[in-house]
């Protein structure tokens, strides 16, 4: 690994898990969270794909509130304004997994460079990063939004390149959604797939350098180089 | 309705019904008929809109493939290459809906000119049209291909246009996706959402024009006016 000099890491659901929402749901709606969440998450992915296909671009707070009202109006739950702001307030403060703090702090200890390359605002990141304390784990927080297109297009992944001032090549991209991996293997990244859930790898021409089950993974990968 | 002088159709879902491979996949794998034909198409949509944003396409066929061995690979389900072979062309004799063959006939009657705009290749849709004997119906089978773009990015829809020789104001174009109605509606055609089932719109900053339960809608429409 000694080719890699910096770790640009996808946020939603491979730093910080998306469905500790589901708490906040099930307080809302009893006995709906999982639902709830399973098709919000899902709504979310397709607004950002389909809006950037589109060319009409909103940042990623506005595709996730119009997924909950989607997904609450599909399921006939009564959404009012009070709880969708709660609910998309939770989307601000999500639980990073529990192996992301110590793993974050040993690759920074190897002289890593270290960056969050997300979907999200600038906002988003800088408040869930921040309620989590990992602030102080980056070098960089990337967001999509200054070039107004979301990942998987070649363009959010090229803000990595710039901010970190290395080629690609020399860049490590850790996510755990196949889609993205994916796009980022095209775009030219080595690549890891976090697939903490026993997850399919998904069939668009592309595999993974390599498939870890927790981003401790990471670790043991540069200790092993 | 009188500034509409020709419709351009979505062929899957909207003419013909994609479940309509249910049987198939049934016979093949006793019981779960349903859950593979809902995972497939959502995975080859996926693969369509995602293909597109990396600038990485395949036919509409290749996705289908690509999205059928996803499907079995995260079902568990054992797919040899004679199963995946008869049911991608299963897709390609799909059922039209009932409605259909008599609505396209009353509008065409009306002196309407009327397309198919397709996400599907040239092949696929000659197949799927002529095996329902519908060909005579149309007078342009548009596909996306030449474009090698899916829709709903503006370059698809622009096909109409063209083909047509018509400005979009006076095309109307008709799909049961709501994804498809919404990029569609953003490009500037008049649209009409049809709804069979019960389905919800989505909320991406549009909605139809007109929300029909079935493609006859379209015949009462063009009478009244």
């Amino acid at each position: 690994m000694n080719h890699i000099k910096a770790i640009a890491f996808d946020l939603y659901g491979t730093l910080f898990d998306v469905h500790s929402v589901i708490d906040q749901c099930e307080q809302r709606f009893p006995g709906r969270g999982r639902e709830i969440s399973t098709l919000w998450r899902q709504k979310q992915l397709e607004y950002t794909w389909l809006r950037s296909l589109m060319n009409r671009y909103v940042t990623f707070e506005q595709a996730t509130e119009d997924a909950l009202r989607y997904t609450c109006r599909h399921l006939k739950l009564d959404l009012n304004e009070e709880t969708h702001a709660a609910l998309c307030d939770a989307y601000l403060k999500l639980r990073p997994f529990p192996e992301v703090p110590e793993t974050l702090a040993h690759l920074k200890a190897r002289g890593l460079k270290l960056a969050v390359l997300s979907n999200g605002s600038p906002h988003s990141i800088a408040s869930v990063v921040g309620h989590a304390g990992l602030r102080d784990s980056f070098d960089h927080l990337l967001s999509v939004d200054p070039v107004r297109i979301f990942k998987p297009h070649d363009r959010a992944y090229e803000l990595a390149e710039g901010a970190f001032g290395l080629s690609r090549a020399a860049i490590l991209f850790v996510s755990s959604n196949a889609w993205d991996a994916t796009g980022a293997r095209y775009f030219g990244f080595p690549t890891a797939w976090i697939n903490r859930a026993g997850n399919t790898f998904d069939e668009m021409g592309q595999r993974p350098d390599w498939e870890l089950s927790g981003l401790n993974g990471l670790s043991k990968l540069f200790d092993g180089a």
